[in-house]
């Protein structure tokens, strides 16, 4: 049976990404060894590393002046690692969620930190819009898709001080103005590689002011002077990343992928909207995530929940389980989910209604 | 034509490994999804998670009370935890390379650090022995095997402060007493697993002590009482760590591979030691590693470097070239590589020989 890959991550990558890093884990690059066991000093590698970063930065149209780097740890590492290199003593946070509270959380150990507003009172069904970013903070640190709640903040802030995004769950989604943004990070594990790098994008000149002593790994200068490569990078994971960016190239790059993450995504709220068995959980239209799409049975027929996802598992949905904090259900729509997952999932709930209605 | 692989790491895997990775990558565990785009929380992949820890226990007969981890990072990031997590005030640390340097240098952030020994001013072509571990310090930190001189510390040592190693490049090649030791740590690049995870061995009661601040992915308890899954682990290399311990448990373990590990050593170093026209770079042979072998061509023979690099690669010699701080050459000799790629290397030794002689 043809099973459809909705988990929000580790998540769905494309065909391409997952048949090349196979064949090259059998042989890299015509060497007769496999990608696991040559050095990342050999010159293939290094070709396969320059080409990933040229690219993320070609794709996503990154201005002169940014650094992109894939660096091990994920992006909780970076949680830390940002205020170890950006905080002098105090900075701005909006509390979007699970994610965005660990980070908020780790900024704490070193200095004043100002959640500005928060949506926690409402299990994060919305993204808040009226608060005050503190004009003398080092930076304001937004997390831009919400994988838990469904929510995604879809524009370009134009604030006065860095701007620092986590864009885990949705770089690569939709055009991005990178200028807008001192810095941003993710793990790698939804629309670009497996789990194992974090990238980052940093506009070089917002480093080197800290007076603290940062340790070496957790200092962006130690990978922006070895281009990512001061110790062994993960090597998989980045040649995974490379098929990934070229597959995305091959799309027609991210305005063609964002019409695409559109249409799927509209499909499905439009069968949550319109599908009396079923209710969407972000109450703010405009707040909708493009990538995680959440909802709960409606009022009435809540008595199905488990039945309608042993319902959708038996025809080959995989991983829409809500995540327990929301309940209910999510789809995780990522870049390389075709839409034929998206339709397999709508004709499973609007079948479910026939047969209960 | 066959390619014997000499690297020093990333290096050669079992076939095992990379052909049941590959396997995986196409279709994990009959999931009808590639390993690289499952859930971490999959029931498939917690089960790989907690074979590998058990496993991994099992082979080096690790006593109660220890925990076994796989975090992201690598080595270096180890350089920086060990202090933030066990140094109070004052460490001391062997230097027995740039390694063991660099790990030093990152205890500099968090106090006094004491280097007890070194043999710099040879190169590093020796493991010094005659050195005072000050009473006081928090511990005392070795790399027991150099990957770029070819020197190696053999033995278990018993001191009476902690005792943490650096075991990057020699975990699993010969039986360890781990009782000896509070900790012990490496990137898994060598031995186990492609880039993009490092081991850590710690001796629980050692934790907890510290009255500084640590950032939560710094904390080994945060990773021990989340079984190493508090953030997405790296997948693709915990998944090929459990494949090449399930190889070395077939191969009749730890005991076994040691016996082949002397075996293959014995045979390369015989032919450095009586072939007029190289010799080994490390002076006490009690100090010669069993996992990175080098050698530089003898007095009156250093005009054929070049030739004999271009003379073994063109035979399918691959990562011989040694590390500039050395020169000449360098053989890496991890469990993996199988005694027929030494055979093949003296096999050209020797008839580099009669082509000069």
């Amino acid at each position: 049976m043809k099973k459809h890959n909705f988990y929000a991550g580790p998540s769905i990558l494309p065909q391409y990404t997952i048949k090349n890093t196979a064949d090259a884990i059998l042989n890299f690059e015509g060497t007769g060894l496999s990608l696991m066991e040559v050095s990342h000093r050999s010159k293939e590698f290094v070709a396969v590393m320059d080409e990933a970063q040229q690219l993320f930065k070609d794709l996503l149209k990154i201005p002169e002046g940014y650094e992109v780097l894939f660096l091990g740890g994920g992006a909780s590492t970076q949680f830390a690692m940002i205020p170890y290199n950006l905080m002098k003593s105090k900075s701005a946070y909006l509390n979007t969620g699970a994610w965005a509270k660990k980070a908020l959380k780790e900024a704490k150990g070193f200095g004043e930190v100002v959640e500005v507003a928060s949506s926690a009172e409402a299990i994060f069904n919305y993204i808040p819009k009226d608060y005050k970013i503190p004009a003398d903070a080092d930076y304001f640190h937004i997390t831009t898709n919400n994988t838990i709640y469904g929510t995604e903040i879809h524009h370009d802030m134009d604030i006065d001080i860095p701007l620092i995004a986590d864009m885990s769950s949705d770089i690569f989604s939709r055009p991005i103005d990178i200028s807008k943004y001192a810095l941003i990070y993710g793990g790698a594990q939804k629309n670009l590689a497996p789990s194992g790098i974090a990238f980052i994008i940093v506009r070089k000149d917002i480093l080197g002011k800290m007076d603290r002593h940062i340790p070496t790994m957790l200092d962006y200068q130690t990978h922006i002077d070895k281009g990512s490569m001061f110790n062994t990078p993960p090597v998989v994971p980045i040649f995974a990343a490379l098929q990934t960016l070229k597959w995305l190239r091959d799309q027609g790059g991210i305005d063609a992928i964002y019409k695409m993450n559109v249409d799927k995504a509209a499909y499905l709220y439009n069968e949550i909207d319109t599908n009396p068995m079923f209710k969407g959980t972000v109450v703010d239209k405009e707040d909708r995530s493009l990538m995680n799409i959440c909802w709960v049975m409606a009022e009435g027929y809540e008595e199905y929940e488990k039945e309608f996802l042993d319902f959708a598992t038996n025809k080959g949905m995989v991983g829409i389980k809500g995540h327990r904090s929301v309940g209910g259900f999510r789809a995780s729509t990522y870049n390389a989910l075709p839409k034929e997952s998206i339709e397999a999932l709508v004709a499973c709930m609007q079948e479910f209604k026939s047969l209960k209605s």
